[in-house]
C-alpha cells in the first residue's frame, strides 16, 4: 500500500556553507533549490529572507558549519528560525559536518561541552529533526532530544578502496579515540590494523612522543580519521609510520576541514592517495594543489535518505539490513 | 537590617569583545577580572577554560555582541555553557551593546525575529539573568523569560549636554522609530522637537526622501538616536538639517557600533560634537580620527547596578524614584 | 501540484468575545461555525463543551481579547485547553485584538510585561500557532515562540480613504509611537506629515502639554493610531489640531476598544470621518450614537487567511508580494 | 545548629481578592504588607506596580481565586509576572481558595481540565512555590510540577466542634466525592457516619434524586463539605436530612465561596450552626444576615507555614508528626 | 466527506507487558503486531530493536504497567525513545493498567506524588499521547499535558451484570474512594447503594475497625473496586457484609493486578462470582484455580478506540452521545 | 574570605543500592545518613517517606543503578520526586555506578539512546545536579543539561599500581573503545601498551575473533577497563594475552557491576590480582570467591567532592591543578 505522505513538498534551502553540495543533492532529488536571500549588513548582522512559501512544507536546510564556522552556526540558526516562522510544516536540519564535535565532554574542569551546547542552540532554534554525517563521537546523537539520522561515508570510503585490490596493507587509526571505527575498516577491507600512540610529556604537555603499535614495516598503510583540519596528526601519523618502515601511505577520511596551512603541509607528506567527502566544500584551487586528493560525493546519499525521510520510507534498510 | 546575600563572591569574565570596559567595571567594583582561557583553534571553534572555580558564586560574563559580531554571539554562548556547567550559583549575561535588535519583528513575510531568537540562545546557554544597555526596542525585554534589567544611557548623554547651557536649540531624532525616546531628550533638556521623515519611492524602494518637519532654520539642533553603524542615516539627517538652515549640529547617540566605512564619513560631517558610550570598544584609532567625538563610560552605571543585583538592592532606586 | 493537506477539516469555534465577526469568517469560508457549549457556573467558573469531535481536525478559535477583558482571557485559554485535550490536530487562535498590548516593555521598574504574559499564557494553554491583527508594536510577535501571522488592516483603512480624493491633507499620528505607521499612511496616500508630541509636567507628571510640529493650518488632518479606548487622546489631538488652524479631521484606527465614556466624548468632537474595523463588537447602539463612525470588516482578511493557512498557501502573497 | 536562610527578607503583597485575611497574615508574622499599586485601566487592562524593591527577597503573594473568579486569576498571573521580573528571590503564589477546582478530569469527552490549566498559568507566570487549602480533590497537588504545600482546615475545624461535646450526633458528606474526608470528620470527633446519594434521572440528567443512607433519625448531624457556592446542595441535603428524621443540623465546610443567591438560601435552612473559615472573604453585611455562621481564620495557620517555609522548618511536624 | 488521515500506517508494538491483550488487539484492528526485540541483557540493562521501519507511521505500544511493574515501566520507557528516535510520526502510549496510581497526592508529609512522575517519564520519553483505563483517580488525566483518552470498562462489566437480572441486591464499594463510581454502577443497574467505612485505631493505625452503612441484610450486594490486589480489603468487606447477613456476593472489579497470595486467598471467599477484564494478563493457572472468576476483555474497546484515533473519528460517541 | 553557604546543611539519603558505600560517605563527613523509609508494598509499588525535614536543605541522594537495575532506576526517580516536593532547596543524583551507559548511541537503526533516556528522567524527576563515576563515556555528561560532575576512579586505581613497581610491564586495554583510557594509565605508570582487538565474523556476528597488536611475549600485562559484567570479555583477552605469551596478568577496573555467573569465571581466570571499586555493592560471599580481588573504596572521593559541592570550593584543584 502507498505511504501517504505526511508533509507538504520537499523544499531545499541552502546556506551559504556549501552551496555546491546543495546543488548536487537538489539534482539527486530532481527537485530545485528553493530561492532565499542572504545578506550580511554592515553591521555584520545576517539577514535571510525566503522568496517562497513555505507554508505546511517539508522543508531541508542544509548547512556544514564549516569555515568561517561561526558565521555559519549563526546563518543556520536564522535559517531555522525563519522556516519557522513562515510556518513549515517540519524542519530538518542537514548538517553535513557538525563542528565542536570534539568537544563533546568536559575531560577537565571549567571546560564547556560545545557540541551539546550547538545541540541545543539548534532545537531552540526551531529544527524538528537532524541530519549528520560521520560525527566525532556517535554519542552526540544523544545530546539531541529530537530525533534524526546520523549517516556515515564509512561505506562511501571503504568501497572506494577494496576495488583497488591493495595487498600487503595494514589499518591505522590517526588516533586512539578512532580505534574503534579503524577496526570497522580493517574489518570491512579484510586487513590488520596498527595503532599510533600519542603520549603528552608528564612534564611539559605540550611535547608529546608517539609510537606504532603493531606492525608495519615493508607494509602499505591505509591511515583512517573522521576529519582532518591542520593536518598535523596526519603528517605525525605518516612520519612515524615511514619510520617504522611503512611502504605506500593511503590516507582516508570523511570531512576536509582544512584549516588555511594544511594544504602545503598535506601536499609535503609522502601519502599516495588521500580519499575525503565533499560534507566541506573544497575549493578548485585546492584540488589543483592536492593532485593526490580524490573527493567523493555525498550528495546522493543526503539526496536519497532526504526522500526516504519525505516519503516514510526506511533509511535503516539502505544500510545494514 | 542587613541584607543576606544569596550566592557567592562575584566573579567577572570578560569576553573578548570589549576587555577596556570590563576593566572599568572591575576598577569600579575592586573586584579584579576572573582569569580565562579563550582561544580559537585553528578549527575555529573556539575554546573557553574558566582558571579560577565559580562553584556557587554570582558570576557576570561581560561580552557586547559589537563587531566581530556572529564570534561574540558564539563566544558569549560557549561562555554562559562553560560556567553553568562549572556549578555557578548565578549567571548573568551583560552585553552592554545587543546585536540584531533591529530584526525584532517580521515587517515582511518569512524573515526571522533574530532578537528572539538570540534572547533564547543566551538563555538555552544558561543565562540566569540579563543585563542590557537601551534596546533597539524595548520590548526586546520581553524576549527574554528570565529577569533582568535594561539600563539606559539616557541619563548620562543628557546630563552631558545639560551644563553646556545650549540656547536655540531643538532636538530632532534621526529616525521616526526614535521619536518617543527624542521627546525624552528634549523633555528633560527642555527643547522643542523637529522630526526628521524618510520615505521609500513607491517604485524604487532603494531610493528614498527625507523632510524635515519642524522648524530647524537658525537654530541648533541636537540629533538623536540609539545607535550609528555605517552612519548614513546620521549623513542624510545632516544634510537635510543643514539644508533646512540648521546651525551648529550636535549628535547624540548610546551605541558607537560603528561599520568601517563609517569613521570617514563621521569625520566628514560637519557636526559640531558627537556624543557616544563605550558599550562598544572605540579604538585609540578611531578617536583620534573623529576628535570631535566625546565617549561617556557606562561602566560606573554597569559596575554599580551589578554591585546592586549582587546585594540583593534596588536598582529601580538609582534611576526614578 | 496539489497541496497535501496536512490536517482534518477547517473547524472554527468562536468564544463569546466576537460572535459577529466569527459569523462573518465563517460565511466567507463557507463553514458553519462549530458547535460549542460555554457556561459560566453560579461560582463564575466557565464550562466549555465542544459539542462536535476534533481529533485531527484544524482548529481555530476566535476570540478578541476586548472588553469583558480578563473574561475574554480565561474563557479564551479555557477553550484551547479543551480543543488540545480533544486531540485537535492543530489549533490556532486567531485574537483579533490583542488586550494588555500596552504593557510590552517595562519602562519603569517593577511592572509587569504583560503582553508577554500573556503569549505565554496562550502558548502554555495549548495554541500552536496565532493569528492577530495591528498589535500595538510588531515585536509582540517575538513574545511567541509558536508560528503564527500578524495581519493587518493598513490595506484596508487605506484603501478607504484613496477613493475619497481627499486634497490638501496631511496625516497626523496621534501618538509619537505611532510616528513610522502614521508614515506609511502617509507615503501610501501621498500625503505629509504632522506630529502631536505630548511632554509631562516634570512637576506633575499628571500633567502634560501638547505640540503640534509640522504645519497643519488650513489643512484637512488624516488622524491615524492603532486603537481608541476611552478617547481621551483623540479629544486632545484634535483640539490642539484645530487649535492650530486645521480645516476638517478625519481619524481612523484599527480597534475599536471603546471604554464606556468614549462613545460621548468621541460623539462630541468635529471630527468629519471616523473609520475602524470590527476587530471588537460594536454594539447597534454604540454604531447608532456615532453616525459618523465607518465599519470595515476584517472577516474576509481573516477567512482568507484561515483559508490560505489552512491549505498550506502562501498568506504574503495577498500583501508585499 | 542555626539554620541558614536561603533568601532575603518575606515580602508579603496581597491582591485585591482578601485583603483582610492578608492582613492578618501580615499581623501574626509581624512583617507589614508590602506596597504595590493596582490599577485597573479604562480599558479594563489591570496594571501591577511593586513600590518597592524585592530583589531577592522571599516574597509571598496572598490571592484567593474567588469572586470576581477571572478577574482574581489575572490579577495573580500579572503580581506573579511582576515579582518575577523584578528578581524576587523565591515567588509563593498564596491562594487559599482555589477556583476552577471541580474541573479536575475529563469526565465527558472534550471539556477542559481547567485546575490543571490554573496550576500551569501559575507556574508560567513565574511561580517557583505554591501554598493552598483543602483542594476539591488532593489530586490538585500533582497538577503542578513545581512544590508546594497544600494546607488543611479540617483541624481548624474539626476542633472547634470538638469541645462542643456534641452527643447522639453523626457525620454526613454532603457529596460522595467528599466521602472520605467526611469519614476523617467522623473518626476525629468518634462519630458515626451516613451518606447522602444523589442520583440523577436516566431520562433527564437536570432531574435527580437524593437519598440517605445510615440511620439519622433521632440523630443530631454534622454535615460536611469543601466548600458552598449557590447552597442548594447543602439545602438539598438538610431537606432530606430533616425528612429522614434529623434533630439539629450542623454545617462545616472550608470556603465560603458564595454566589450572590446563596446567602438567602442558606439563611433560609434549619442549620443550628454553620462554620467555615476566611480563605474567601465574607463581608460584615453576609455575616449580619448568617448570624449562625462562625468564621475561624485560616490566618494563623498561613502566617505559621509561610515563617516556616521562609526559615526552612518543618511544615508536616505542624500536623501529623 | 472522507477525514484525511494524519499519519502512516497503524503499527502496534507490544511490551511484554500483556502480549495476550495486544494479540487480541491485533486481532481486532486485522493489523499485525509489529516485530520487535526485547532482550535483557546479562547487566539487567534492557534492550529494544525494532524490526520495521516505523517512519512517519502511527505507532501504539501497548504496555500495561502491571507485575514486573519497575520492569515494566523501563521497557515502556525504552521503547517510547526507541520509537521516537526511529522517526515515528506520532506515539500513542497504551497503557491498560497504570501502576502508581494510589500515589497521586500527598496525603503526608515528604511523600512522592508518584503517578505525576510517572507522567511525566512518559512524557519525557516520548509519548505524544496516552491511552488509559479505569484511573485509580481520573485526576490522572491532568498528570499529563499531553492529549489522551481515559476509556473505562465500567460498560463492559456494568453490561455483563444486567443480562443477569438480580433482583433483592445492593451496590457496595469497597472502598469510600470508590463511593462515586459505585454510584454510577448501582444507578446504571438500577440497585440501591451500601458502604463499607474503614476507620484506623487512633492510638495503633494499622489496626483498624468495618463499618457498613445502609441495609445489606438479606440482600445480594454487588461490591465493586477499580483494581484488586492482595484481596484483603474485598476479603474484609465480605467478612463484615456477610456478618451483616447478605445474601450472594458478586464481585466486580477493572484490574486484576493479584499479588501473589491473592489468588488463595480470593479463592477462600465466599464469593459467588467475580469479574473482572484482561488490562492485566490472568494466566491460565490464575483462572483454574479461580473457577467463579469472568474475565472480559478489554480489546474490542481498546481496539476501536485505537482504529478512532488512527481515523481521526470520535471516540466520545462510542460512549455517552 | 569565607566562602558563604548558599543552602541549607547537607542532608544525605541512601536508597537501596549500595548501602555500605552510603554509610561510609556518611562517616566521611561525619553527617548521619538522614532517615527514611523505603517500602515495596505487594503490589511492587515503590513507597518512600522521608523521615526528617528537607526544607530548604542541600539534599545528597546516593544510589548506583546496579543490580536489581530498573528497580534501582525507579526507586531513584521517586526519591526524586520526594525530595523535589518535599521542598529541598538543592537536590544532587549521586549515582556511583550509571546503568545503561553503553547505550549511548544509535550504532543500528531502531535502537534507543538509553543512556540520553536516563539523564532525561533523573532530570524531570527533580535533580538539579549530577554525580557520577567513570562513564562508558564521557559524552554522557553531554546527555545532561543540568551542572555535575564526573569523578574518576583513575587516580585511586592507578595510584593503587604504583607503589607495586611492577617491572617488565605492559597495559592492555580489554576494548578498543577504552584505548584512550588504557593511554592514560600507561602513561601515567611509564609503561608500553598493547591492544586486544575484537573482529566479527562477516558471516555469523555472533562468532568473532581476537587479535593482539602490541608485543605482550614474556611481559607481565595490566589489562584495564571500566566495569565487569558477565567477565566474558575478560575471560577472552586474559586467554588470548596468555596465548601471546604474557606473564603475570593484573585486572584493573572501576565498576563491579557483576552478573551472576561473573564470579565463578573470574575465580577460574590466570590473574594475579584484580583491583576495582565499590561503586557497585560487593558482598562478603563474592569477596571470599573472589580471593585476588582487591576493593578500594570511593567513599573519601565521594565524599570529599559532597564537602566542596556544599561548601563551594573547587572540585577541579583535587584532580588536575
Amino acid at each position: 500500500m502507498a505511504q501517504p505522505r505526511m508533509y507538504g513538498n520537499i523544499e531545499i534551502f541552502s546556506g551559504t556553507g556549501n552551496l555546491a553540495l546543495a546543488s548536487k543533492i537538489s539534482e539527486y532529488l530532481q527537485v530545485p533549490l528553493s530561492p532565499r536571500e542572504i545578506v550580511t549588513f554592515p553591521n555584520e548582522n545576517i539577514f535571510i529572507r525566503l522568496q517562497t512559501s513555505v507554508r505546511g512544507q517539508d522543508v531541508f536546510i542544509i548547512q556544514p558549519t564549516s569555515s568561517p564556522v561561526n558565521y555559519n552556526i549563526m546563518e543556520l540558526l536564522l535559517m531555522l528560525d525563519t522556516v519557522k516562522r513562515a510556518s513549515a510544516g517540519r524542519i530538518t536540519a542537514v548538517i553535513p559536518y557538525f563542528a565542536y564535535g570534539r568537544s563533546d565532554k568536559k575531560d577537565q574542569p571549567r571546560v564547556p561541552i560545545s557540541a551539546r551546547l550547538l545541540a541545543d542552540l539548534i532545537t531552540v532554534a526551531g529544527a524538528d529533526r537532524y541530519m549528520l554525517i560521520d560525527l566525532h563521537a556517535g554519542q552526540i546523537q544523544g545530546f539531541f532530544s529530537i530525533p534524526g539520522d546520523e549517516l556515515t561515508a564509512f561505506h562511501l570510503l571503504s568501497d572506494y578502496f577494496r576495488p583497488k585490490q591493495l595487498t600487503n596493507t595494514i589499518v591505522a587509526a590517526v588516533d586512539l579515540g578512532f580505534a574503534k571505527k579503524g577496526r570497522n575498516f580493517a574489518q570491512k577491507l579484510d586487513f590488520r590494523m596498527a595503532f599510533i600512540e600519542k603520549r603528552r610529556d608528564p612534564k611539559d604537555s605540550s611535547v608529546h612522543a608517539l609510537a606504532v603499535i603493531g606492525d608495519v614495516a615493508g607494509k602499505n598503510v591505509l591511515l583512517v580519521d573522521d576529519e582532518v583540519n591542520t593536518g598535523c596528526s596526519a603528517a605525525e601519523a605518516v612520519d612515524i609510520l615511514k619510520k617504522h618502515g611503512a611502504a605506500d601511505v593511503y590516507f582516508s577520511f570523511t570531512h576536509a576541514a582544512f584549516s588555511p596551512d594544511a594544504i602545503e603541509l598535506l601536499r609535503s607528506l609522502p601519502i599516495r592517495e588521500m580519499v575525503c567527502t565533499d560534507t566541506v566544500p573544497i575549493s578548485p584551487a585546492v584540488r589543483e594543489r592536492l593532485p593526490n586528493l580524490t573527493v567523493l560525493s555525498v550528495a546522493p546519499l543526503l539526496g536519497e535518505v532526504i526522500r526516504r525521510v519525505h516519503e516514510g520510507e526506511s533509511v535503516g534498510k539502505m544500510f545494514n539490513e
